[in-house]
């Protein structure tokens, strides 16, 4: 026995699969109908276009109402329409495509047809009865001689069709509303949802007697016809009472795929301000979601503005998006116009540029450490520093503008830098004291950057201006002499480490100028970039750093007169005036909290008295 | 005319979306074959309980195998197996679910077997062609007197049947695996994907000659039959390398719907360290997801555990979720049976409550100002507050503490609080050498937390320590006269206020106490809360604060002796000493900073050897 066969599908079980699965909305019921509609419509004008309809097209509007009395809402449009068998033909058949069946039939004709169809036919019409219990269609073909057609159906998988005497040519969709489903009667809600779906439909949508969208919006036209204005001021419709944007791309490619769009680069106020899902997906003027991840580079997410592709999968899954050559190769071709963008802005307007980096900089860095290295190789020529006098600097201008004074003796660039110019003042001043530059490198994400930058520049290390005592943060042949002799010295970091009684400060006298500071607590680079990562949670195996303790160089300073004293005085007064010297240190560094930093206040306070 | 007529849905256009659109992953064909598999062998013992099915059951495993070099995987299983005319019915027609029948024939006589069918055999089939371009089914039926049936199809929506030789019973589906699917050919993937989605189905799955699974997991056991030991040892199998929980909830429910597993309570090391998703969610054994957002209420998303349930729609979007009406009585469910076992602990064991404390308090709390007042109103009794010294109180016990020593003249209890008891040292200090009590509450939630225990409590604010001087932080009938004339005040408030230089800070002087600082600064509570709120984005409104700077109040007690010598020193030596005493309130106050902390701090050393 051998048999072949055809496999089917029983349409009552399939009925509530499309009804549930297949969107995640209710809502999106008035897009596929309002689409649809818009459809039939730019059918008719093709037809026109290409002389197979003859007639008068008049006005084409597509128009949306509610009546709550009698629980309809209905869709019309002056488009195709339909024969009674036309209706059995793509309206029975679930899934059956009208619009690939016009594509293929018109194909060869007029190509550009192709992008003026919207949706799928067939599945679309099916989410009315996400919201309705009875559908009806009143429909006439725009063909001649032919009868008006009227097809009822109640959710279940039959339907009744007849005549009817509909004489204006096009197609009214009428939804009887759902009792669970009253929210979609309130005209507001309506509103909302045409607003939210269908704001740039290239057919005018007319609801409660105006027109609720723009036909052509200024992605689809050229860039040459636009003004800096006509940006601006779309941007401000997108996102009423925003900032202004810092500047723009416009997106226009058709080959090896088909997108439009603007991207605007937003004025950032503070890092946690950011809002994601600012870019709105577009598919041919029917806006599809705000959630654009995977389809745009991580690091652009940040970004607002709209993006147009029919060519973007949609309703598909996440994992499916990854996967797609499609999205792959759109991210690909944004992340080197936003390269080019900005390296275009840096060569015409530095001033310009410099001026907004506050608000670049964010992305270019995060580009440079996630994006693909051919992001980092442009962008490495335009990324700015900024050191703590505010002066911006490329990276090659930065490297020629310390390599005379800050090259160590093994001929490698020290590039002084500081996470908080505040909280480190006084480390940065004696940088600065020294003929040294500090930038400043405080963003989150500038870890990531220094690491990235040791790693792409040749003889380039980065240390924080705490990271030693200022003779020895960059390495140079020269000494101080010490007024103090060994026996001294040994004595001397005796009583401190004795005095400060903590074996995590390691105590050291070392021969500083007689105006730094008596007591300098510094942290050593590599220890704190371990600290800082670890607590950042990255870093796979930094668990074994867990249980270390923050580890402080406490340099006592030997050609300080307080060095002198403290060898000098008597035990107590030696232990006190120590003790003080090294609040002091902690002070500068931050570090005096607590009950400790009370009894300093308290004892400084009786001090002004005494 | 009119006509009546069947819906009917084209399969070559469906099909392709049944393929896409209905699952996410592609790697959950295998989960959707086992679970057939299992759900036919289920069936089988149930055949055999009621006395249909009369021979031998034999052994019930479910084999999974890999062929690299033929490029196949094959499912087999000993159940019920299916005769050709059972292939046509269930395989070649879709969406007919095998399981809906068989449950209708049964439910009669055995209402159980409702819960062992898994899946809903039609749909789950046919993701065997996300990953395979060509399916075989070798299947013998358990009735006897049939042949062997042998079904092949290549993804079109041809097939062929035929008879074949197999002689035991049950079914092997073999896949061919697709070009594009190479991945599922590594053995490793294929372990990776039954680990994750069979684990716990009920009948032992074999892969490469091992079980993978466990049939009877603890969720399915009776609480009284399980020891605490019992319950650790699942909590290391779920999470390995994890700490031990600190308490676990085992969830048992049959009406009004279905619902098993346990939720266990981890311990939190770090508020950062807090990891979503680590709930798994099961339906019948078969894992879903480990998205269990909506399902469990969103204060208790950051425990771990199981939640079995069949009535949870699966597959559907987020939106219905939320809106599904047995989501909403599970998640009621879950927020009770939590509320009641944290009761019992802080019943049955107070000391042990309070030592989890520190990882519990973050849920209650979060849980208090989420959930609905039903939780709010059982957990006021348990929520526990701690004092400086590191004692417990419930909020009754701890308004009994204080009620005597920390009413104001307004009979109102002011409960003082520290949000970081090492930066407001100086402050707690000074409250608890009054006599006073303060409460730590430094979590990001305690400043809601305040906002409604406020709101909630009869006659009971709150103020941060800082909030005032010591004397009018709690208003009483008292006051310390001042040793000043009314005009030395004026005068020494104008010497302070020109020496401070900065409009910001409110000066005034005051009489405290001569033990007390020379200058206190405050930040008034109703301001700070303000800023604090707009600083954490929230409260609608609050932008018009944002061009407010931050409020300071200086107080200068005019009993310390600094008062009298900044009144009576030279107009350079008054400037100075006033300077320095606010330094010093700055200090305090943690807000010293920059180049005023470096000028400080060298000043300070330069007067050690003065």
């Amino acid at each position: 026995m051998q048999e072949k066969g055809n496999i089917s599908i029983h349409t009552e079980n399939i009925f509530p699969i499309i009804k549930k699965f297949l969107y995640s909305d209710h809502e999106i019921f008035l897009r596929e109908l309002v689409s649809n509609a818009v459809d039939a419509t730019q059918k008719l004008k093709s037809l026109g276009q290409l002389g197979e309809f003859k007639g008068e097209l008049g006005e084409l509007k597509v128009k949306v109402s509610v009546d709550k009395e009698a629980r309809t809402i209905t869709i019309s449009d002056r488009g195709l329409g339909m024969t009674a068998e036309e209706i059995k033909k793509y309206i029975n058949q679930i899934a059956f495509s009208g619009a690939t069946e016009f594509v293929e039939k018109y194909k060869e004709k007029d190509a550009a047809a192709k992008d003026q169809i919207i949706g799928q036919f067939g599945l679309g019409f099916y989410s009315a009865f996400m919201v309705a219990d009875n559908v009806e269609i009143f429909s006439k073909s725009y063909k001649e001689e032919t009868e008006g057609a009227h097809w009822i159906c109640d959710g279940s998988t039959e339907f009744t069709l007849e005549t009817t005497d509909k004489t204006d040519r096009g197609t009214d969709v009428v939804l009887h509303v759902a009792a669970d489903s009253d929210e979609f009667l309130e005209p507001a809600r309506l509103r909302t949802i045409l607003t939210k779906y269908c704001k740039f439909l290239p057919i005018e949508i007319e609801f409660e007697d105006a027109v609720i969208n723009q036909t052509q919006p200024i992605w689809v036209k050229q860039p040459s016809e636009l003004t800096d204005e006509d940006y601006t001021t779309f941007y401000q419709e997108l996102y009423p009472f925003s900032e202004p944007p810092l500047f723009w791309i416009h997106l226009n490619v058709d080959y090896p795929f088909n997108l439009t769009g603007i991207l605007y680069f937003p004025k950032v106020k503070d890092e946690l301000q950011f809002q994601r899902n600012k870019i709105q997906l577009y598919s041919r003027q029917v806006f599809i979601t705000d959630e654009v991840k995977d389809v745009v580079p991580e690091f652009l997410m940040l970004l607002h503005g709209v993006i147009d592709s029919p060519d973007i999968p949609l309703n598909v899954s996440r994992s499916f998006l990854q996967a797609d050559a499609a999205v792959k190769k759109i991210n690909t071709y944004i992340t080197k116009k936003v390269a080019d963008k900005l390296a275009e802005l840096f060569r015409k307007d530095r001033s310009g540029f410099e001026e907004k980096w506050s608000d670049i900089g964010m992305f270019v860095k995060y580009g440079m450490l996630s994006a693909d290295d051919k992001f980092y190789d442009k962008a490495k020529d335009f990324v700015l520093v900024q050191n703590t006098a505010g002066k911006y600097f490329t990276l090659s201008e930065y490297q020629e503008f310390v390599q005379a004074n800050q090259k160590d003796k093994a001929e490698q660039t020290v590039v002084l830098y500081t996470t908080d110019a505040e909280a480190q003042h006084s480390f940065v001043q004696a940088a600065l004291d020294r003929g040294y530059d500090v930038l400043k490198l405080d963003t989150v994400l500038d870890s990531h950057f220094i690491g990235q930058l040791e790693q792409k520049l040749e003889k380039v290390t980065f240390k924080r201006v705490d990271a030693d005592t200022i003779g020895k943060l960059i390495e140079k042949d020269e000494t101080i002499e010490s007024v103090l002799s060994d026996d001294d010295k040994t004595k001397l970091q005796e009583l401190f480490a004795k005095a400060i009684g903590n074996e995590h400060m390691h105590v050291q006298v070392e021969a500083l100028s007689p105006q730094d500071a008596p007591v300098i607590i510094t942290v050593p680079e590599f220890m704190r970039r371990m600290k800082d990562m670890q607590r950042a949670g990255g870093g796979g195996g930094m668990q074994m750093f867990g249980s270390l303790p923050d580890s402080y160089t406490v340099s006592v300073n030997a050609n300080h007169p307080v060095a002198q004293r403290v060898l000098s005085a008597t035990d107590e007064a030696s232990h006190q005036l120590a003790r003080q010297a090294f609040d002091l240190a902690l002070l500068a560094q931050g570090m005096l909290k607590g009950e400790a930093l009370t009894a300093f206040v308290k004892r400084s306070a009786d001090l002004l008295t005494a």
